[in-house]
């Protein structure tokens, strides 16, 4: 799996959803499995993560590459994103944001260290659970071997790598 | 210029400069210009980085890759890595780590926050100056326009920017 470059973030609060495009993200650690990001605190999705603390990374494939422009030139203060670039929403296990159905991996993320937001808008995700859909359909799980490596059935798909 | 993946940061203790692979480091800001980065600790470049406050972050072209690779299979502690891999030193303006002339950008930066070095191996850098190679021969100096455009000469480059 290559080095994922913009993602698609999905929040939720109550019943509405919010995507956002990301592309200030790094991983931090692989166990327990962390990513950090940068939330910019006038982006809608800001307010909401620090409010719920939970959101999901959706990798998505180059052919949602026009979509995620779209999210990233609009603000879900004033679009439905879900709706206005045709995103499905599926349930998430681990938290209330949705996974999004047409991108190619998700990672369910919690909020464990939010430290740096104040200052730099810097977040601490612990990665709680990661899917992966290679049929597109219906996303099935993956389970977090260790140092990057997920497993899925019979697949392995590696999330970015140390050097090594 | 494209998002930089693996990119090799340079780091120097007295006249003993070192070199590693870095894939875990993202922008954090454009004003003032702020990257954040995964160093661990059981890297040489770690204690150097840490002691020294500074380092430089250079970009590689896709002509460096087998050298990159090198850079990220070996270790300073054992290895000069400019010999091993030949790759020029230059010196940098701001900071004693020297700029790795075969590079097409450098970055010095000096640490500018280490409050999450103990726990995660996260350091906040900021960007001092910038050099941009376009000849690959001798570096020019460029400067920071703000939002992570920089000015060399009457070319513009950007800085992995945010979506909008």
């Amino acid at each position: 799996m290559r080095r994922w470059s913009v993602v698609l973030v999905t929040t939720a609060r109550g019943a509405k959803a919010n995507v956002m495009a990301m592309s200030w993200h790094t991983m931090m650690e692989f166990e327990p499995p962390l990513v950090g990001c940068v939330i910019s605190n006038r982006n809608h999705t800001f307010g909401i993560l620090k409010a719920t603390g939970e959101c999901v990374i959706n990798i998505p494939t180059v052919a949602l590459a026009a979509k995620v422009v779209g999210c990233g030139n609009s603000s879900g203060r004033r679009v439905d994103k879900f709706k206005a670039f045709r995103l499905t929403a599926a349930p998430a296990a681990r938290v209330a944001a949705p996974l999004i159905d047409e991108c190619y991996a998700s990672l369910e993320c919690k909020v464990v260290d939010a430290r740096m937001v104040a200052k730099y808008n810097f977040f601490v995700l612990r990665v709680l659970k990661a899917w992966i859909d290679p049929g597109r359909k219906s996303p099935r799980t993956i389970h977090h071997l260790g140092r990057g490596a997920f497993m899925v059935a019979d697949r392995t798909i590696r999330l970015p790598s140390k050097m090594k």
